[in-house]
């Protein structure tokens, strides 16, 4: 934890809030936090800055808090990810998140085992908590918009159109000829496919829509690798 | 496992192998192979092919294997990095070996928890069975080197000069004011810090031999995914 990520809840009055649970934890045990230390900090949504210790009452810990700093630019990526399994769904989240990037479509392809759609680690609570470990990681405060587009017909027919719609399109295939761009400028909609990579019949609906696919070498990465990889080819974080 | 690693002792005869335990468990589960499929292939520190099965006993699966294809090319990129906790040492080492690093050195700094260097991750045969991992991930088939150097004085002034001759350097550093360049050519030489970040006297160390602090951007990654992003935007992979 890079940052301690605060909510409107947690204040007490304009300037002082009260966190306790898993970030007083963390405060408590990992940067061993007494009175009059500085931490960082940033409000869910909103602005960075400091917040000063002023009181630890058993596991609460009020802070004096100033959010002036403005949090980093988003990235112009939409990222359009077939669901990876599910501890690989955990960690593409927390990357994607603590990378800056503010709109992750999640997609059902073909060689996708359909048993990753009752993992709990989709569930609304477990995507919300891995969003806040990304944010807290990166210092970052904006949460992503996480889509789940479960059909591929409908989703690349009727949904991608307008989800990608003013954007550049590439997608990511280590079999491609063509090698994914340096240092991209303005926005972009990059779709990674699933371990086996995505059919022909979805790589043509990908290129029907515009889609180039390119690849940045031939080794394989397991997916959370790959889009770290990609993304920080592609942008500046 | 995208291919399945041999070792020389695999083999019965000329062209064929036996294979048994962890990678005959993933061929029969994953692959469900049966005889006469084909799988992806590579001999240890040798070239990449096809095996094709001709029979299943047991634990044991043989293989009819043709070898004819060389491993991709090495990055010319020789990674130091500061003893990451136990869990990111290995994904660390599974990603630098994926993207097809060669040259490992794991050292000391003033933030790296002392405790690091206890775990069984570090212990010889279990670092050989991350990367084997690493290697049938990214269908490559040469070891990477992991060298240990534990204290960082002797490592700066005695070793690095001679271990990083002939490259460029650079730091990775969050804060660091110059960007990271992309599409790198020729040898390099990065040195990653922990997560607390090198202390001033280690930068000036290493600046004192030549190395350069660069950034990817401002938001702070977990050390598997900062070497991702790094390595990727340096080089293809």
């Amino acid at each position: 934890m890079n940052m301690v990520l605060l909510f409107e809840n947690d204040f007490i009055s304009q300037e002082q809030v009260s966190v306790s649970g898993r970030r007083a934890k963390h405060i408590l045990s990992v940067h061993r936090a007494e009175k009059d230390k500085v931490l960082n900090i940033g409000l869910l949504n909103g602005n960075l800055g400091k917040g000063t210790v002023l009181d630890i009452r058993g596991d609460n810990i009020v802070m004096d808090v100033r959010l002036d700093i403005a949090p980093p630019a988003p990235l112009p990526l939409t990222l359009i990810l077939a669901m990876p399994r599910p501890k690989s769904f955990r960690k593409a989240l927390h990357v994607a998140t603590s990378m800056g990037i503010k709109k992750i479509i999640i997609i059902e392809t073909w060689k996708v085992d359909k048993s990753y759609w009752k993992s709990p680690m989709i569930e609304a609570d477990n995507v919300r908590d891995e969003i806040f470990l990304g944010l807290e990681q990166a210092k970052d405060t904006i949460m992503p918009e996480v889509i789940f587009k479960r059909r591929f017909k409908p989703f690349i027919e009727d949904d991608a159109p307008a989800l990608t719609e003013g954007t550049a399109k590439l997608i990511a295939d280590p079999y491609a000829t063509e090698l994914c761009p340096f240092d991209f400028k303005g926005p972009l909609s990059l779709a990674i496919g699933p371990e086996g990579g995505f059919t022909d019949y979805e790589l043509n609906a990908f290129q029907d829509i515009g889609f180039k696919s390119v690849s940045i070498g031939t080794r394989i990465l397991r997916v959370e690798f790959a889009l770290a990889a990609l993304t920080a080819r592609l942008f500046n974080i």
